[in-house]
């Protein structure tokens, strides 16, 4: 595998994050193609070389293409990108499993825990693809697309069991301002991306309720600290939510104005109930709202003690006060750091 | 000493975090007396309880109570707290020494390391108060001093080699709004506090270059591991780091409008030179500018590699561009995230 060439690239979802990294690939010199479940949206990226309703302001490379056919999108691609919506990932797939060219690395976008199955995205992609979970490539990292997508420097993880999978990616992907790392950690890259929105829920809380930066601080601290227990005991190395896919990913959502999961929370924080502020933002409720009762059950599942979501939970299911869920948290017996 | 009952406590230094520190003991149940060098500071404390100069709008509790004189407010105490700048504790300190009880536990307030000695705080109050450097309380975390003192909820962490001293400074300082958690890893907490100042400096930079959330993100989290290499060397346990007195500390620092470090970083991002931004603050000088001498030295004895500290090096005291700086820093060779 390592002397395995990336040159010809198929991204699946035209979305901020997808188009954004498809931008990533096209920049480092690689053939992409993209595609958007709306044909508007693919020929806008073909012909305009802009996605205005996900990327506006941002001019798309000419070696960029897009099709909302998925048979001609998919075509004699080294690699596939998968770029759509964690709780629609399953669907998605099922419809393209024929498509996928023999021996073409899989690459997941995609950060969440599946409700019912309780499994993570590559789980649900070697499932449905019928390849090793070994084998799927797992993208994480503080990567807001907007920011990435204007050429600002940012750095990633490529996380896959199998390291020279990892590195074809990492080589197809490099340019002048994205810097990809390796990591062979699959598990705790990507809990911890599935965790961290409801952790950017949990830092907007506190915000909406007045409080400021060493709040905010210690609820990142204490949410990765529940975080690597869950990933612990999942085998993830703890190591693992010190870097770019734990504490850089978090700290990235935490601190952008831009994120949909603080916002949300914010929101709640200030009394207004999940419904309210579900409406407020256009219909959608925040990713952290939902992944509060997968994780939750996972960590049920695996005996884990993982406060900060069981608050979340609380709060977005059952009605709890905001104000009341973080007295209780900050109420819980005296300890130490690491107990 | 795990009987041990701190009930007098001696706080020495009245700027913005001795001052809060006294009140979450006082506000804690104790029996506080701060020490000011200034006359007038003491007076104010003790007769309007308030210290305007660095907290303003905050009222001070009734039991607490300051003096200019070092000799009365030390005597009887059970416990001192040290909370003076780290470059000017040692002469301090010396002038108190023979002024301090018997027996009392000694806290240190003081993020630094010596420049010219390289030691940590602990280390110099060992060496000029003659006790065990096992036996120093170091406090840290996120810990931005105005928010605790409006009674915004804060978590602490207090490190001491010997676990019975850290609890019985927890028991003392544990209120509604404070929650200290005990940490046996001193090296590893006086690090990330002092390694703090630098990476902050390279955030405000950052910022002040235009960038954004990711590069911020990502700024902290390899300047977590870079401070977590340094420590590693010098015997502190990794997952210190990934805690409060790590990225909990950091966060914090970071995402405050309030951090003289930041803020200093920001003007030289934006094209001042360190002389100009030092005139636009008032005279002063960030830490992070002193301290990433100390720290790069300190890296350089421990054979360790830290790029975003050697960085800021070359920007505050050889001149080089930020912009520069930060390329150099984003075109290092591609590799493994922990390699």
């Amino acid at each position: 595998m390592s002397d395995v060439t990336v040159q010809s690239v198929t991204v699946l979802g035209a979305g901020s994050w997808g188009t954004t990294f498809a931008k990533v690939l096209a920049d480092a010199g690689r053939d992409v193609t993209m595609w958007a479940r709306r044909p508007e949206v693919a020929a806008e990226i073909r012909d305009e070389h802009t996605n205005c309703g996900y990327l506006p302001g941002v001019r798309l490379p000419d070696r960029l293409t897009a099709t909302s056919d998925a048979a001609e999108a998919l075509a004699g691609a080294d690699a596939v990108v998968l770029a759509v919506p964690s709780q629609s990932l399953r669907t998605n797939l099922k419809s393209w499993r024929d498509l996928l060219p023999p021996g073409a690395i899989l690459v997941s976008l995609a950060k969440g825990v599946e409700l019912g199955t309780l499994k993570r995205m590559s789980e649900v992609i070697s499932e449905i693809a019928d390849v090793p979970a070994g084998e799927v490539v797992v993208v994480s990292g503080p990567n807001l697309a907007r920011e990435i997508a204007q050429g600002q420097p940012a750095a990633a993880v490529l996380a896959c069991a199998d390291h020279d999978r990892a590195v074809a990616v990492q080589r197809a992907s490099f340019n002048s301002y994205f810097r990809p790392y390796t990591n062979t950690d699959v598990v705790g890259c990507e809990l911890g991306g599935a965790c961290k929105n409801v952790i950017a829920l949990s830092c907007g809380m506190a915000a909406g309720l007045g409080f400021g930066a060493n709040t905010m601080a210690t609820l990142i601290t204490r949410g990765l600290a529940e975080t690597a227990r869950l990933g612990a005991k999942l085998g993830a190395d703890p190591l693992t939510f010190a870097g770019l896919a734990g504490v850089g990913d978090l700290v990235a959502t935490c601190s952008s104005p831009l994120s949909r999961n603080r916002t949300f929370g914010e929101r709640i924080g200030r009394g207004e109930t999940v419904e309210q502020a579900q409406a407020a933002v256009g219909g959608q409720v925040a990713e952290g709202v939902t992944s509060c009762r997968s994780i939750r059950e996972l960590a049920r599942t695996a005996g884990v003690d993982m406060p900060i979501t069981d608050a979340m939970y609380r709060v977005c299911h059952e009605g709890t006060d905001p104000a009341t869920a973080g007295a209780e948290l900050l109420g819980r017996e005296q300890k130490h750091e690491w107990s």
